[in-house]
């Protein structure tokens, strides 16, 4: 065992024994990485059972649960924040038991073998992000005529039974635009929102509503869903901080 | 420095310039997990900053990048499968960029001080997964009468130029049924879905076409939309293992 400054723990080759007691007594302070070798077995919206092998297991002080492979950006198996941890040793195995209440998940790892664990104080830092739907939003709403001349901002964020308008604005003629944004490709889905809102508009407020998809790009077939539906496309890209990466680089 | 059976390397307090090396080396064979203080830029579709701290970081030799803090299932920076990894040392810096050809997304890791980097030959193990929207549609297509009398299934995955449909019907009085499956509760968005397709397959076909959101349970907003759209819902569950974590738990 090994202490530095920063206060991690680092086991090599330890007993499950270690191991169990370690993720009990660490498990709502620390990030714990676990070298492993396991199978996992998963139940709850679906089941799922992935063979034994070495893998890496993550747990956090929130609850979370990732379990990564050789490969992949997502984890084999995880669970969400909130979930509760338990580990125990029974036989030779250590049983490792994530439980999510609602709705019941549960994932179960069990390992005859733990190579490495470590316990990592980790920060929660700083997320700044620029360029996101939201500044997107903001930044129509300060300069409307991007869109078109002669647009007015209403509202943001307005609430309809079939979920949340991005930004509410009247045109020259005295329509009600409905704005919908998307900070990457436009897909079928965002025309299917957007009409969605749009026609629950015309219900409430009469045939005088037009609907505009705000991205920086569109696929062909969202872009004739569109023009099948009478909606409308302008291209509009997130406002860039452009040199973030260079003013900072070493 | 030590090595098991298993061959994993681990690097305690390492200098940059041995971590540099060593990720160079081994970043497309080995998983690398560093727990390093570090901040990060990322640069793509759009901007971000995390400012100063202590995280882990994970390399797969598939290209996928990740990097973790204290809370929350998901990585506060990521990039997917496919991107190109290379560290150096800058001064007193140790520089890993990580990089996107398409759409172009940059990642840069600057690092004073790495506490631990280990090197993880992880397994890619066999996942078996029960309970999936495609096991829901095999079950229904065995047994068309869950959804309803008479119901005659037609084709499986049938691609419009609006999505792909899960599974085309013919009812008893000759209908089309456009059935689509939610594995979970489902929402507006899955509603949406299948207005588009019977839309279209209206357009195509005529008027006797109808559409069936099947799912284990459906939120209230998304009954209403469907009642106002002339749509139906079946609940149903994906079939389940059950005992799955029974019968194998130790």
């Amino acid at each position: 065992m090994s202490t530095a400054g920063e206060d991690y723990v680092l086991l090599e080759e330890p007993s499950l024994t270690q191991v169990a007691n370690f993720i009990n007594a660490f498990k709502k302070t620390r990030v714990l990485v676990l070298y492993l070798n396991c199978e996992v077995l998963y139940k709850g919206r679906a089941s799922s059972k992935l063979s034994p092998g070495d893998r890496l297991l993550i747990t956090k002080p929130d609850g979370s649960l990732l379990i990564h492979e050789k490969t992949k950006r997502e984890p084999v198996n995880w669970q969400p924040p909130g979930c509760i941890l338990h580990a125990q040793v029974k036989g030779n195995m250590l049983v490792i038991r994530s439980i999510r209440l609602r709705p019941r998940e549960e994932i179960l790892v069990l390992s005859p073998h733990v190579h490495v664990l470590l316990a990592a104080p980790c920060t929660q830092g700083e997320f700044r992000l620029w360029g996101s739907e939201g500044e997107m939003i903001e930044l129509v709403m300060k300069n409307p005529s991007l869109i078109e001349p002669g647009l007015k901002p209403l509202k943001r964020e307005h609430l309809t039974p079939h979920g949340k308008i991005d930004l509410l604005c009247e045109d020259s003629k005295g329509n009600i635009v409905v704005l919908e944004f998307k900070r990457s490709t436009a897909q079928l889905s965002g025309v299917s929102q957007l009409k969605r809102y749009v026609d629950y508009m015309k219900k409430v407020y009469g045939d005088k509503c037009r609907g505009i998809l705000v991205a920086p790009n569109i696929t062909s077939s969202a872009k004739s869903l569109l023009a099948e539906y009478g909606l409308e496309y302008r291209r509009l890209s997130p406002p860039s901080r452009t040199g973030i990466l260079k003013r900072t680089t070493p």
